[in-house]
C-alpha cells in the first residue's frame, strides 16, 4: 500500500466551509439523538422521514434537483453544462444503527451536500452534472441484508424482491414502511449510466487514528456473509423438566455463538465473526426457550478464505445441535465478494489529496458500504477520515472538524475534477 | 412418600359438574388464545383484564361476594353459617406464560369456581366461608420475580415495592398497570387469619402422568433462586473492530450460559438451571454487543445444596466475565427456600382421595405456585393432576377432563370437610 510523498499543494476549486459542514452534522444528529450521546434513527421509521426531510430542505435551499426512486434513494443533482452526460456521483446513508454515532452515513451525505454549496459559493460550474445521494437503509437493522437499497441500483438485487423484504417483527415490509413515511418515489432506481461514485466516510476502525493520517484511499472492502440461524428446541417448565430431559434452544445457541468465536481464531488473518442480533421465543424467565434465533456476521478480505469460513460455520452449528438434539435451520441472508475500488477512483483520491497538501496512505475497507455495491456498476472510490480510537456503531463514535473539512475538500477536488470544470 | 391403599369410598358432599368444569376452562382459553393452540395472557395485559372480568361475572352469577385488594388479587367469597370465621381458600391465576398451555393456573381458579357452583347446586352451607381467589402476576413474565401478589398477601414482600415493581421494559410499574386494567382495589392485602389454603394444579411434570395416578397430594416444593444478569462489554463495529481487541457482551453471555448449564450436572440430584430470557443490547446484526442481561433461574430441593449452588454459580460468572475483560452485574430477583405443606393439609387430600375411592399418591413440586406464598401464613397444602407428558409452559399443555373434574372433587371435598357443613 502507498502512503503520500511529497506532492505539490495548488488551490482548491472551491473553498468547503467546515464549520458549515459541522453545524450540519450536529443538526443532523439532533433527529433521532440518543441519551448517550449517540444517533437511532432506524431506516424507514419516522425518525428516518425527518432526517430525509431536513436533508431535501436543506438541498432545495442549494437549488439541486430532487428526485426519489422506487427505493426511497434521494438523488439531488447539480446540473452540469453538458446535463445529458453520467452524472458523478457522491453519498451515503442516513440510517443509522440503534445506538449509532453521529458520522457513519451521515458525514458522506453531508459532505456532498458541503461540495454543492461549496461549488454554488464559487459559482464553479461542472460539465457532467454532480449528484448527492442518501441510500435507502444501509444498516440492514430493521430489514435483512444492509445496503439493499444501492444493492438494487446496482442491479445486484431485485427490485420487487427488496420492497417485499419483511421487518424483523414480520409485521410490515420495505415498500410498506417506504410508502408510509412518503418515500415511495417513481424514479428508476438504477440502470444508467453513473461516470464515478466517490463516497466520503469515517473509517470505523483504527489505523487512521493510530497513525496520525487524515485521508485514507480506499483499495477496496473484505467479502461479507451474514447468515440467520434458527435452533429449535422444545419449551417446558423451568421448575419441573430435568436437565438431561431437555431440549433447550438457549444453550444450544450459546454453545454455537462460543464455538464461532473460537472458529475466527482458526485462520490467519483473522476474519472477524460476530453475533449482534440475537431473539428467544418465549422469552420468558422460567421457559425453557423453544427458539432461539440469531445473526451471524463474518468477514474476510480472501473469498477463497471466506468459503472456507463458510464451510467449517456450517459444519460447526450442525454439530452443535446434532449434540444438543435440537433443530437447525441456516440461512444465508447475504453474500458479497471482496471488493476492489477501480484503480483510477482510488488515484483520484491520492491525487486530490496531494493536490491539497494533505497526508494520505492507502487503505483497505472492514465494513461494507453502499459504494461496494456502486462498484459493480460503476467507477467507485472511497475517502476515508479517522474516527477517534476506531470506535463505531456506537454512542462515542467522534470525528474532528478539521478531519471532516479535510475530507470534504478532497471530495470536491475528485468530483469536479472528474466532472470537468469550465 | 405414601400412596394410597385401600380407603372406604363414601358419597361426595355435592356432585362436580365436570362439563361445566371442562367449558369454562374452554371458554377462558378464547381469552389470549395462540395460533399454536395455546393461551398468551399476560399479568395485567387488557387480555388479563379481560379475563378477569368474565371470572368475576361468573362470580356474580354464583352470588359470590366479590373484593380486589390492593395487589389486585380477586376474592370472591362464598359466606358460612359462621360468616366472621376465618375462610378457607382456594384459587390460583389466570396470568400465563407468553405462549403458556390453557391449564396451568386457570385450572386452580375454574376448580375453585366449580366447588362454589356445586356446593350452590347441592345448597350445601358451610360453617366457614369459603373463598375462590385470583392471585395477581403468578408467572412473572413482565415484573421481575413471579407470584408477588400472594408473597404481599403472606407477608414476604412488601405492598409498596410489589406496586413500584418496573415492567421489563422499565416503562411502566406493577400498580400503574394494575390501575389501568382497573384492577387497583381497596381491600387490604394480607394481615388476616386464614382457616386454611387449597391450591389445585396440574403436576406440570411427568410423575403423575406415566404412573397412571389421577391424583398427587403435593408434600411441597422445592427451593428456588432467580437471577439477573447483565454483562458489559464495548459497542463495536462488527467488520473493523479485530477479534483480539474485542470486549463483546454476547459471546460472554453464551460462556456463561453453557458454563451454567454444565454446573446443573456437578450436583446430586441435579438442580434444575435455567435462562429463559435473554435481551441484546443494541441487538443489530452488524455491532458487536455491548451489553447482554439474561435471567438465572435454579431450583433445587434441598437448601444447603442450594446455597452451594448459588455459590458456584457466582464463581463461575465472575471467571468468565474476567477472563474476557467483561463488567459483570449480578442482581438475585428472589429467593424462595423449599417448602413444606402443612401436615394436616396433605392428610385432608389423601383422605378426600380415599373417601371418593380415587387412587392418589403423595408427591414433590418441581414449580413455584402462590400455595409456597400462603403455606407462610396459612395451613396449606395442593391437589395435582396429570397432565399429558408433563408438558407445561408450552402451548401444547394438556389434561384430561375426566382427571380435572376428579382433582375437583377432591379440591371440593376437603374444602368442605375443612370448613365444616351443616
Amino acid at each position: 500500500m502507498a502512503v503520500s510523498d511529497s506532492g505539490t499543494a495548488s488551490g482548491p476549486v472551491a473553498a468547503v466551509d467546515g464549520d458549515r459542514l459541522w453545524a450540519a452534522l450536529m443538526e443532523m444528529a439532533r433527529i433521532g439523538a440518543t441519551p448517550g450521546g449517540g444517533v437511532g434513527r432506524l431506516a424507514l421509521t419516522d425518525l428516518d422521514r425527518d432526517g430525509r426531510d431536513l436533508f431535501v430542505s436543506w438541498c432545495q435551499e442549494a437549488s439541486l434537483e430532487v428526485r426519489i426512486d422506487r427505493m426511497g434513494n434521494i438523488r439531488a443533482r447539480r446540473p452540469g453544462t453538458k446535463p445529458d452526460a453520467p452524472p458523478v456521483m457522491t453519498g451515503s446513508h442516513l440510517d443509522t444503527q440503534p445506538l449509532g454515532g453521529k458520522f457513519d452515513g451521515a458525514y458522506g451525505v453531508l459532505a456532498g451536500l458541503e461540495v454543492m454549496r461549496a461549488l454554488n459559493d464559487a459559482a464553479v460550474e461542472t460539465r457532467a452534472p454532480l449528484e448527492v445521494v442518501v441510500w435507502s437503509d444501509e444498516e440492514g437493522v430493521r430489514f435483512a441484508g444492509g445496503a439493499m437499497a444501492s444493492a438494487v441500483f446496482a442491479g445486484r438485487f431485485g427490485l420487487d424482491q427488496a420492497l417485499a423484504l419483511p421487518d424483523r417483527e414480520g409485521t410490515t415490509t420495505f415498500g410498506e414502511e417506504l410508502a408510509r413515511i412518503g418515500y415511495d418515489g417513481d424514479a428508476p432506481c438504477g440502470g444508467e449510466p453513473v461516470s464515478a461514485f466517490f463516497e466520503a466516510q469515517i473509517e470505523q476502525g483504527p489505523v487512521l487514528d493510530a497513525a496520525g493520517t487524515p485521508i485514507g484511499a480506499v483499495l477496496g472492502a473484505q467479502g461479507q456473509r451474514c447468515y440467520l440461524v434458527t435452533v429449535t428446541g422444545e419449551e417446558g417448565h423451568a421448575g419441573t423438566l430435568p436437565m438431561d430431559l431437555r431440549r433447550d434452544a438457549m444453550v444450544g445457541a450459546a454453545r454455537m455463538i462460543d464455538a464461532l468465536n473460537g472458529l475466527a481464531f482458526e485462520f490467519e488473518p483473522n476474519p472477524v465473526i460476530t453475533t449482534g442480533y440475537l431473539a428467544v421465543r418465549p422469552n420468558s424467565r422460567n421457559t425453557i426457550p423453544g427458539q432461539v434465533t440469531f445473526s451471524i456476521d463474518a468477514r474476510h478480505p480472501d473469498d477463497a478464505t471466506m468459503t472456507a469460513i463458510d464451510a467449517q460455520l456450517r459444519a460447526v452449528l450442525k454439530k452443535t445441535a446434532d449434540q444438543a438434539g435440537l433443530g437447525l435451520e441456516l440461512t444465508q441472508t447475504s453474500a458479497r465478494d471482496a471488493v476492489v475500488f477501480d484503480p483510477a477512483c482510488v488515484q483520484a483520491v491520492r491525487d486530490a489529496a496531494d493536490r491539497l497538501g494533505v497526508a494520505w496512505r492507502d487503505i483497505h475497507s472492514g465494513a461494507g458500504h453502499d459504494a461496494c455495491n456502486l462498484a459493480l456498476c460503476a467507477p467507485t472510490g472511497m475517502i476515508f477520515v479517522p474516527c477517534d480510537d476506531g470506535i463505531s456503531h456506537n454512542e462515542r463514535e467522534a470525528a474532528r472538524p478539521e478531519n471532516l473539512a479535510t475530507g470534504c475538500r478532497i471530495l470536491l477536488d475528485a468530483m469536479a475534477r472528474w466532472a470537468g470544470t469550465v
